[in-house]
């Protein structure tokens, strides 16, 4: 069993890098206090006897060598990323467990067969630089290195030059490292497991995710000597589509999702009627076909406003994945890992994305998750118990070691 | 008459100052901009031969003595600020028109018996500070001065500091100083005047006014795992108030006016479900009554959706002007001097607040309109005709020269 205690310390003191006000954690990728993050974990698992890996996505692998070392290593990993108004758990947990996993094994001199490995993946937030899980999508070619590094933030920043300035654009070519097996632990960030008041969610598949830039371009014009009949208000339009991406959602139970997360107005003047509106759209399922409705159902609506309206609309993919089920072999692995350790379990399909999915596509994968407060992440009171991660922690060790051999 | 070409060179000139790429100006109130469009106009103040009073709002008086000084002058006026994405007309037309008039005086030599003064007052367009008008609301007590110098731009300065900086906090007392008669010329920055072919507004009454913030709480939280039926999402909520504020302006034509301008979403991340969405509403009649009506409407209408919702919705009014119908003597000035010069002409109730209702509270006052380009304003493509700027300047200096008397 692992020491919950010290994986709740160091939970902690990597949540003082950043940490905001409300309790919370802000730290962009590729920030400055991304880098002091990476640092400190860098340090701790140097400290493990780890040895270290950095690839050009700034990907970092920390590695505990095993009794045959021409096996692919077990990994686990998550990011350290956080959103803007994150929280302590969010990615941090995934990568700490596995760093405790490291510190158990060594406190008991467990040697294990196939080499064990802790990956921290960049970007995996997006909040920053799209797309999302950009560090995971690189390493296993869901798009090109070039790609991300063009990827620019709201200042106009890529993320080729700020690899560079924090000193994480690493040599090894991503992907360029072979994976015998990959788990995640992760807090829910949904509310299922704690309305059950179930301990262990086992996670049978991820979500599918689209995400779309959508711009309305309507005539920025004085708000007063303006008649309603002349108006080309570019965001009462946009009102329209944003509540059509919830309705879309609402028409796909259980599992459709619709949000509208971001908003530009511009000018953004309270007496100018606004000329154009940018926002984000996101929509998923966990049914790849039921994801494509919603996409379809989408557009054609955007299409129906653009003519009804007659302002310009455009509309962009951005980002997308298709739902991706976890392989039998991990899953039982979690399952059975839960059983031995006699957690109350259930299955929980995973509204979020996670590094786990891109990991899936090299490797066999799966993933554990434990409850987190009100099911409330992206969020700064974002909160776990520390029972529940370390137990979320012993069904990594667990899973890990059945398949990295003792 | 007066000298089109030399209005018109003006205007250009100051319209460098803070010019944008698309051809218009940026030059938002109490900026370094700002005080280099002050020290150029009174700089051409003093070429003319003109004297300078500031007040402690920074009001500029520029004056031409008269050949009886203890008449109270007769003024016009307008402003300099701009709107972020502003014309090179608003504002800047009625001062430099009220320059041109005392240039031509100038040249012909005529001496009036009043003194004429030109004016422009401090923050206009309100959308750095608020409230609107404040210069003019200031100067005729509308708000206090104390009130004005707290008012807080979004990185937090203070309109107090930001005077003191660009060296405009002067020392007169604002109201400190009569007004016999007041005049404002402006673009009319709506379609009226353009739509029916004429040149020359006459303005009878500016549309009353009522700004407010929305702010509505919800809960953050991640757009991926959160259930669609268990979201506290603050932006939803919103764009069904933002709708509501065109659906009653739409409910009382054809004076009525709903604008949302202003919108921002926190913490603006794509996969997060905002949490909170602060607004800007923006209500104008030129009934009191129906205005009051919208006002009703508008609160019950937030009621009814706090409780529907169940989220948090708070509102406040921020700036409140009642309709202004302006002195029978002046319209009549304005419309007889039209009538002499043989200009085209019509009445055009202004939808735009200007200086010239505060001014009203203090003496008679009337404002002259000229066309603008598809009655755009409050952007940066604002256009209008340099023939159509000089009848309105005529049209200026025959209504003064009737109210100052040769
Ligand atoms: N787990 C997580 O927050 N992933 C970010 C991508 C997503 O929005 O699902
Ligand atoms: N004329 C003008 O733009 N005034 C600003 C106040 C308003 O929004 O009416």
């Amino acid at each position: 069993k692992i020491n919950g205690d010290r994986l709740w310390a160091s939970l902690m003191e990597l949540a003082k890098i950043g940490a905001t006000e409300k309790g919370g954690v802000k730290r962009l990728a590729l920030t400055d206090l991304d880098k002091q993050g990476r640092d400190l974990v860098v340090g701790w698992a140097k400290d493990a006897g780890m040895s270290i890996t950095i690839d050009q996505i700034g990907n970092v692998f920390m590695r505990r060598d095993g009794t045959n070392n021409t096996l692919p290593p077990v990994m686990t990993g998550s990011h350290i990323d956080t959103q803007p108004t994150g929280g302590k758990f969010d990615g941090n947990y995934g990568v700490l467990a596995g760093l405790e996993v490291v510190r158990t094994l060594n406190d008991l001199k467990i040697k294990t067969e196939a080499p064990i490995e802790v990956a921290f993946w960049t970007n995996e937030e997006g909040s920053r630089f799209v797309p999302v899980m950009m560090g995971s999508g690189v390493f296993c070619g869901a798009f090109s290195l070039e790609t991300a590094y063009a990827a620019k933030d709201v200042d106009g920043k890529t993320v080729g030059d700020e690899l560079e300035r924090i000193g994480y654009k690493g040599p090894q070519v991503p992907g360029d490292h072979p994976i015998g097996a990959y788990f995640e632990t992760h807090i829910e960030q949904g509310p299922v497991l704690e309305d059950a008041d179930k301990v262990i969610g086992v996670v049978p598949a991820v979500m599918g995710l689209s995400w779309y830039d959508c711009v309305v371009t309507g005539m920025e014009a004085h708000a007063g000597p303006t008649p309603m009949g002349l108006r080309k208000d570019a965001l009462q339009v946009s009102t329209r589509i944003m509540q059509e991406v919830v309705a879309i959602a609402n028409r796909y139970p259980p599992y459709g999702r619709g949000t509208v997360g971001m908003v530009q107005v511009f000018p953004n003047s309270r007496n100018v009627i606004p000329g154009e509106v940018k926002f984000s759209i996101d929509l998923r399922n966990v049914n790849d076909e039921l994801l494509n409705t919603m996409h379809e159902e989408m557009l054609a609506f955007i299409d129906k406003t653009r003519s009804e309206s007659g302002l310009k609309i455009s509309i962009e993919r951005v980002s997308y994945y298709p739902p991706c089920p976890f392989h039998p072999e991990c899953v039982d692995a979690v399952r059975s890992a839960t059983a031995k350790l006699g957690y109350s379990t259930m299955d929980v399909v995973s509204g979020a994305g996670h590094d786990a999915i891109y990991a899936a596509r090299l490797a066999p994968a799966g993933m554990i998750f434990v409850p987190c407060k009100d099911g409330i992440s992206h969020n700064e009171i974002e909160d776990a118990k520390a029972e529940h991660l370390e137990a979320g922690c012993n069904v990594l060790l667990h899973a890990m070691l059945e398949r990295a051999r003792v």
